[in-house]
């Protein structure tokens, strides 16, 4: 086997079809955000218009003052799993105040939401004799891989259409079901139908699983989700959320009964075999859960911005995908063409927006998925619409927006 | 299905059979590592000697002042994916760092240890046609996970043992063939022979695979593991490690060819669909890597205490497991027991112990981990072998080690 040649030809072959994965080298700048720094030959000042820091929280004096301290108190590692060392103070505060935000029993702390998903889903799968799991087809990769590696029995629904989900779980029978599906999607940022799914899961005696990490910190009076602002949160069995996007740190947890929490806790392979955050991290996060609890400000002002954008976008005539969230998707269809927009952006604009390309999406379904934010000012958006419109004239360009 | 009922009958038969986790509350003190306060009805200091932070270097004022000055010129979080707006100059300067460190053209961050290997053993299984994956029989959890999630063809060969592999090797016929193994076993510090299996390797063709974690930093002159002190780091394909553990942060990486490495990035799930490490992270990691890549003295006194404490056991009739690395395990062989002893250690000698247990070890080989480190005084060695003497003369003790 000539396995160089092989990962020479497979890396080829992506770049032949357009999607060969390129990263922007940026400098983060705290207190200028969403502006940063772009080193390329040389360094230039961008303004980034596709963060999933969506408040901007991974600059709040708060926040920023938590991590220093907790890095001067107590270093930067944990220096262990969380059962042999690294277990600190400041886990059991961050798991306490999750379980709050959530109005549940308990919750679990991961390194990462990608690892609650596929931890949480796949020990869940697998040790639940007998499980079927029903998985909305447009679940994140986390969920698809902890549902695979489960090997439980596996349902796809259609993409947030409860009716399909009930007629599958008819049809699954006297087993145990697992329902598990997103709040906010976060390449189309449509929100599903909460209250029908719950629903359905309840008729079935299905244990819920939504995943709420577009959502957690934004969404709801005090920022624990869609299903905190549906006022669905107690009739879901576990909610799981991210400290990566809106509360600007990093981290993954699940929440839910005691019990259901200490069952994952025990069993769960991708919790137990790897070393715990840094307790600076887990008191950052914890400090950003507890402001975004009380201040709406934030989510307010991106809000706003949202809606800005998207009326501007309306009236340069530039099309893109309706939904309730605060995420803009503006559809190209083309990875060439839409990672060539996005570097004309870049390079003539300042202007940051990750061409988005399979497989993070479907083939011909490439975009720009704009994400306002707090921080974004009236000149910004301007900019923005400027650079979009100018490039929208470009025959090259509205041939490729279908 | 009753899910609770389920839940809990799965947590109680853990706890009749002693193998119920229960973490201790520690608030780690950074400047006075090993010592931290553990919370309980009251806060109490203790010594711990089970960390993972080898060489205290998650306290190394280089490192802690690394963190914080990232934090307070980038802030807290990454804010995306690699791909998406998460990608940083910190990142890259790892990267290269990690690269240079294992003598290889290119490195991989990832979020965990614990993912990279998951990560990298999967994508590597699944993407190379009809691969067959040969894994030590004692590989972490993160790798059999790994294995599993490929769906490849998989064959155990003996822990250790290069003559088995070899005629695994040959069963295995004209297939492509991954040989994953580690070099310090972490539960039984014994070291792999290392060269005889890459001879192996070489032999059949075999991509080779090392998982570094519980040596990098620690051995080699530059501390780039085992292998850089055999010599024998060009002749292994992936060089994989942690900044978790002796550099004294969180995360994992692999290292290898430009080519094998970008083939990873490029379609390892675990990698894309995930937020990126914060840039502080990632420049304290650089800190500590550079640290010790011209620094000997940690290593030198971390290797001179272990030296005192297995010297120190032997006088005492303690018996330990005999190997080459830094870890000591000292065997008791029942996971009651075991808890037992950790307890009293904790409440009435202020030392930390974990008990090691199943899922951990296999059942019957339960023990007490030691690791010594550069910051344990001859006090606390006196102590530690003080609260161990007292606790063997009890009869209920000696019984237990067998």
């Amino acid at each position: 086997m000539d396995f160089a040649s092989h990962f020479q030809s497979q890396l080829d072959a992506l770049k032949a079809e357009g999607n060969y994965r390129t990263f922007a080298d940026l400098e983060r700048r705290c207190g200028a955000f969403p502006r940063a720094n772009r080193h390329g030959d040389t360094v230039e000042e961008v303004t980034v218009w596709c963060s999933n820091d969506y408040l901007g929280m991974g600059q709040h004096p708060e926040v920023v003052a938590s991590m220093i301290e907790t890095v001067r108190a107590c270093g930067t590692g944990a220096g262990g799993t969380r059962n042999i060392g690294g277990n600190s103070v400041q886990h059991r505060a961050l798991e306490a105040e999750l379980a709050d935000l959530h109005g549940k029993e308990a919750a679990l702390l991961f390194t990462s939401g990608y690892v609650s998903n596929w931890a949480a889903l796949s020990t869940l799968g697998a040790r639940i004799p007998n499980a079927v799991i029903l998985s909305d087809e447009k679940n994140h990769a986390s969920m698809i891989e902890g549902v695979r590696h489960s090997r439980a029995d596996k349902v796809i629904w259609k993409h947030n259409d409860w009716r399909d989900l009930d007629r599958k779980l008819n049809a699954v029978g006297d087993r145990p079901k697992i329902v598990a599906f997103e709040s906010v999607y976060s390449m189309d940022g449509d929100i599903a139908p909460i209250r029908e799914i719950v629903e359905v899961c309840e008729a079935h005696g299905a244990l819920s699983y939504i995943d709420e990490v577009h959502a957690v910190g934004m969404y709801g009076d005090h920022g624990g989700g869609v299903s905190e602002r549906e006022g669905l949160a107690h009739r879901i069995d576990v909610i799981e959320g991210t400290l990566g996007k809106a509360f600007g740190c990093v981290g993954g947890y699940i929440t839910g009964t005691a019990a259901l929490v200490d069952f994952v806790r025990s069993f769960a392979s991708g919790f137990i075999f790897t070393t715990a955050l840094p307790p600076a991290v887990a008191a950052a996060a914890t400090t950003s859960i507890r402001h975004l609890k009380v201040s709406g400000e934030e989510r307010a002002r991106q809000k706003a911005n949202v809606a800005k954008v998207r009326a501007r976008l309306d009236r340069a005539g530039i099309p893109h995908m309706a939904n309730e969230s605060h995420i803009i998707p503006v559809m190209i269809g083309d990875p060439v063409k839409c990672r060539m927009i996005s570097d004309i952006l870049m390079a003539d604009w300042g202007i940051y927006v990750q061409p988005i390309n399979y497989p993070t999406v479907p083939k011909g379904t490439e975009r720009l998925r704009i994400t306002p934010g707090p921080h974004h000012t009236d000149a910004d958006i301007d900019h923005l619409i400027a650079a979009l419109t100018a490039l929208w004239s470009r025959c090259a360009i509205s041939h490729a927006v279908a």
